[in-house]
């Protein structure tokens, strides 16, 4: 049910003609309130696209009353005729839906570059149809409308006391924090106070959307919007609602990292021990974005040394001599020596687990990230739509 | 000519069987003097493998005698033992050139973990069997006995006023900055103070192979050592010095990007009108480091707006709305939109020019770096050896 999970939520998906493919390529999703709390987090990529631009002003009111989406181009570096375009997609869903467009997020993904007359007509065109099919039944084809190269549509469900969330993801290239790239729009019928969306939102992006890293590459587009309307009539704890806002992302997530362009594993890397909880995460990210590494376990290569090599880059503190680090429950390196040999280490599987013990301090992070292989090279040397 | 092409020096390369190929694998430059001048650059990694421990303590006063090499195992993260390997190197080096230990450099290259018993007594012996083949022609022997993955040996001479630069170097895969990966012996018969050559040999590596980066991996191994004799007898100008030793190493840095491991280009970053040098490099860095934007050049793809979307993450100071890029002599992008149609870049040649203009200030900076193929994802999924 995804997005139309939660009481108060109507969604659509539409073929607006902006994929070659005809495949669905825009989404609308639309809080009936009765609250119209609305954040975001966005990109910190310095080169951010239109509707990025846009969209930071909507919500910095913390209130909105409908998300636009559209695959098939970026609206990226398309200047001011590609601002304009997005400023247009907002005024024309916010006519139809008799709401302010200062209200309406907009987000795109696709090709950077592409936003000509022909994009802008397909999008309005598009909204106009998606708001017509607007239903409490259409998150699933709204989950559809916004893929790229995602090979399935994403979607979670969550429900708790009385209150459930609802999420929807796309993402498979271009995959990277500050935020993965992603364009996520997370729905609940939880009743909670601007501030309080805001920092759960913060707090669970913090911790799993911003630890998938695919590819290193941080895109110009990405997104996460957390609607909540208080239609459930409950106020749920704070403490157990960004709980299971975590939980909800981090299955997201999960599923964004399994479906990444061209992988053949997905690398889980825990780094416990660590003297701070950045620590962690630095040399986590470390080894996500060493290619040497990547290029390895794609070879079913238990290669620790090039684990070291990666984490040696690091700022984090810790003895790079007193390191144990473990492949899917095997150690094959401790204290900065070799330990188990390499043939023990079974890395046929897709799910892969590397495990970086600092030997320094108790505090821990988990960050996702997906082998280097010959099909992420095809992918991303072909695509161009 | 190689590191002999200077007067008073003298280098072997031979088989030590440290190779499963059995080619050549170990080699021995020695400095004959008068003067017995040495410095050396280090790899700014943590994670720094046993013979760059040792030859740090080693260049500390300044006087190198000779310089052992070894290629087929990296003596990295070998613990004590494996330092023990380093010292006994030198010492059998020492004794048989009846110099001191402590003036006796010893570099490594090849897969991390390895440095058992059988990889001492082969490094051992194979010194032994070099120092017996010195020669004042060995300088190309040495060359090719440091060769890992690299298809061809690198090897420069220059030569001015009376004096001559010499130098051989190695460096296929893990190619990053602080250093780039490599061994670089480099040899002069100018007769410098050791302050100078010190001075010239880290300006000399801060233009360039500090600014190569094929792939973002930085070594554990990487050393760069000059040595200077004063045979020559000629005291040459210190910035005429300089800028031959940088002309030299550019050369040799150009020779490790052409023999990158898989590459089919070689990308050479031109950041042009930045505020500072630093912010050039940065900007140069981020580029060198997008895997997207190295398989789009992989694939002839003439995307810049992963270029954009890659510059947008650094903190150099430029606005991503008003920046030019250029593929090979083509404006792709202009004030941050689209330009010249992509189909007028022919990116077919190995040799691919890409250049940012940031139109802030008028500073610049040249980062050299390779594409990412079919064939680097290959070689680093079934390198082991």
């Amino acid at each position: 049910m995804s997005v139309t999970a939660p009481q108060g939520f109507e969604a659509a998906g539409v073929v607006a003609g902006l994929k070659s493919t005809g495949k669905p390529d825009l989404a609308v999703v639309v809080n009936r309130g009765p609250r119209k709390v609305g954040t975001a987090v966005f990109t910190s990529n310095r080169a951010k696209a239109n509707p990025i631009i846009w969209s930071q002003q909507v919500v910095a009111d913390r209130t909105v009353e409908a998300v636009v989406l559209n695959s098939g181009g970026a609206n990226c570096f398309t200047g001011e005729f590609g601002f304009q375009t997005t400023h247009l997609t907002a005024e024309k869903a916010a006519e139809l839906l008799e709401v302010s467009a200062g209200d309406v997020v907009v987000c795109s993904t696709g090709l950077i570059g592409t936003g000509d007359q022909t994009f802008r007509d397909k999008v309005i065109a598009g909204t106009t149809h998606a708001i017509a099919e607007l239903s409490a039944e259409g998150g699933e084809l709204a989950a559809q409308a916004i893929m790229t190269t995602d090979t399935v549509a994403k979607t979670e469900v969550i429900t708790r006391d009385g209150w459930t969330i609802g999420g929807m993801a796309k993402g498979a290239g271009m995959l990277a924090p500050g935020l993965a790239t992603m364009l996520v729009v997370i729905t609940t019928d939880a009743d909670l106070d601007p501030a309080e969306a805001d920092a759960a939102l913060r707090a669970a992006t913090g911790r799993t959307f911003d630890r998938l890293d695919s590819d290193g590459c941080m895109s110009t587009n990405d997104q996460v919007t957390l609607l909540a309307n208080a239609a459930s009539g409950i106020r749920p704890d704070l403490e157990a609602f960004t709980e299971a806002l975590i939980e909800l992302s981090d299955r997201l997530a999960e599923k964004l990292q399994g479906d990444a362009e061209g992988a053949s594993h997905n690398i889980t890397i825990r780094v416990t021990n660590a003297a701070c909880e950045q620590d962690a995460v630095e040399v986590g990210r470390s080894v996500a974005r060493n290619n040497l590494f990547k290029a390895a376990i794609f070879g079913n290569d238990p290669n620790w040394g090039r684990v070291l090599a990666a984490i040696g880059t690091t700022s984090a503190e810790f003895d790079p001599y007193d390191v144990d680090v473990w492949m899917n429950g095997v150690r094959v390196c401790t204290a900065g020596g070799p330990d188990r040999p390499r043939e023990d280490v079974d890395l046929t599987p897709r799910a892969t687990d590397l495990l970086i013990d600092l030997r320094t301090g108790d505090a821990e992070a988990t960050i996702r990230t997906n082998d280097l292989t010959h099909d992420y090279v095809h992918e991303n040397s072909a695509y161009a739509s």
